[in-house]
């Protein structure tokens, strides 16, 4: 099996710790791995380095280049510009060597979570199985633990195998109203969709030459005149893999994830798994508290101090301070894209 | 008129801007001049530098000359150690040239605010001009515009002279309960105690040696034997002016004094009479909020932004940051104290 790591992504959730130059899967939040890092050790000994691809843009290749000695560093693709992830994974996809790409595949997101790694690791391989054996496109659902209105769904059908208890996939729901993320969670027939996905590589291309011609043509035109990538590469429709191929999938099928995964989708996520003192406040670095409660308070350089306030985010960079309540904590690009507007371009 | 700045205080509510070695007087909350710099332009022309007296300590003296460069170095009295205002105004006194301190001499807290300097020194003048005709002790007391339990209160007694509105001081009330300070208020027959003092410095010499015949000889033996400054002054009873002298004065006048004085006894305080915005914001230096209120924002160094937050003060110095709801802006002194308590010298 082989792994893509996709590790293109440019949030601003985690500003100011995170930053263009330095998005979130660059960052040490627990421990002293970063996120990417942590998903390439969290594959080993299933998929170990030498497997493993990375997808990301040229702009960080140097940086994933630097976090991840281990993987070979032809294996480390940098995209000319950032065309979304059915792009970015067919033309991974037809990067690989023939024999590479006609096998098992894992696409991994290179800025999430997993507590438990060898849960995650157990049900990869079981999926693996599956594909080898039924050539299906899988994608692994997170079982939900809340009634979370910022994730995608997965609505399940019938089951596919009972020894396996592979399901397919009916429907594809992004961000559903409360009601619904209420009713989904509390049927026990939906899944969170992880956007972590394993087939056959040479699978997934046709599906996406025949779903998305645009894209497949134009990886074709790259293949044959790689001088050109830079320009054909541009030319390629930004979709993401969700929307060009996974939702439009007939048999699409999916087992469910139980590993403590959590997407980090801001402040206020990250504040959720971090070990916390008696009165609820997560910390990092030289930070002092006193009369306070169920802050993350984060003190990359230098030192925080608080006193009185509760319920809020903290996070002190070499040349920046946030305060937001963790509520609001996925507002921080608000912040960010304000700076971006008046040309702070040193802060963003 | 002789002026003498009391700059020998240490508070802590300015942290983590103030430090032990750069208290309060030291800092520049409005302008570009600081507290102390202020403290001299506000007397001139009225006094000129010639004629200031500056009582610090040794830790604190450098400090003052290098801001002070138009006081006379040796007009400049560094304690050798702090003993309180009562010990810090006779040594000064005393160590006046027997001319100087015969006439009039007006102790000025260093670390306080003025809005209307013009107003400020017109009411020093009359004081002083009662003094040299009465040869009283005056205290200058501020007409009050709210019940502030955390002030000194002067009870006013009977009218001692019609054309200048001069009153005799009753009593002393510290820090009063908030129904004592709305009576207070609500009964214009009290003062704040701004600590300002206007007097013959010989006549308050004589009044300390009366009443605290420990101070007065203590300063007799060390004008007899200077070289033992040091031994003696140590021994000095420490207690404040008020407490040694003013609140035991059959005589002390006063004179109403309506100046926009505040005495910036923390964050919040100087939020009251900082500019703001129209969301009630009060900035300096390189902030952002958005959907924030009635926060204090100080950017000493680096960058600080806020977002969906209302009533905090946030500070940011080259090393700290602190976070504290404007109404608990006065306990930041207990995480000073805290740090203190864990040996971080460098922050305090």
């Amino acid at each position: 099996m082989q792994a893509l790591i996709l590790a293109g992504g440019s949030g601003t959730r985690f500003w100011p710790l995170s930053r263009r130059s330095l998005p979130k899967q660059f960052l040490v939040l627990e421990g002293d791995r970063s996120l990417l890092q942590a998903t390439l050790d969290r594959q080993r000994p299933l998929v170990e380095p030498a497997d493993v691809w990375v997808s990301t843009t040229a702009a960080l290749a140097s940086e994933v280049r630097r976090q991840l000695p281990e993987v070979p560093a032809a294996q480390v693709l940098a995209e000319p510009v950032g065309r979304n992830t059915a792009a970015a994974i067919g033309w991974a996809l037809r990067s690989m060597p023939e024999a590479v790409r006609s096998g098992v595949v894992a696409v991994l997101p290179a800025d999430h979570r997993v507590a438990d790694g060898a849960a995650f690791r157990a049900t990869l391989e079981r999926a693996a199985r599956v594909v080898e054996r039924d050539d299906r496109v899988m994608t692994l659902g997170v079982t939900p633990d809340r009634a979370e209105t910022g994730y995608g769904y997965l609505e399940l059908a019938e089951e596919l195998d009972a020894e396996t208890g592979l399901r397919r996939v009916e429907r594809f729901t992004e961000k559903p109203d409360l009601a619904t993320a209420r009713r989904f969670v509390d049927s026990a027939e939906t899944l969170w969709n992880a956007g972590i996905f394993v087939f056959r590589g040479t699978t997934l291309l046709a599906h996406l030459a025949r779903l998305e011609p645009a894209i497949g043509d134009g990886l074709e035109e790259i293949a044959a005149a790689p001088e050109r990538t830079a320009e054909l590469y541009a030319r390629l429709p930004a979709i993401s893999i969700d929307f060009a191929v996974m939702e439009r999938l007939d048999g699409l099928a999916t087992l469910p994830l139980d590993c403590g995964w959590s997407d980090l989708g801001s402040w206020a996520a990250l504040a959720e798994v971090l070990p916390r003192d008696a009165a609820g406040n997560a910390a990092r670095g030289d930070v002092q508290a006193i009369d306070s409660a169920d802050n993350l308070l984060w003190a990359d350089a230098g030192h925080v101090s608080v006193l009185g306030v509760s319920g809020l985010v903290v996070v002190r960079t070499g040349d920046a301070v946030v305060v937001v309540p963790r509520e609001r904590a996925q507002d921080v690009k608000r912040l960010v894209e304000e700076l971006a507007a008046g040309g702070r371009e040193e802060l963003v």
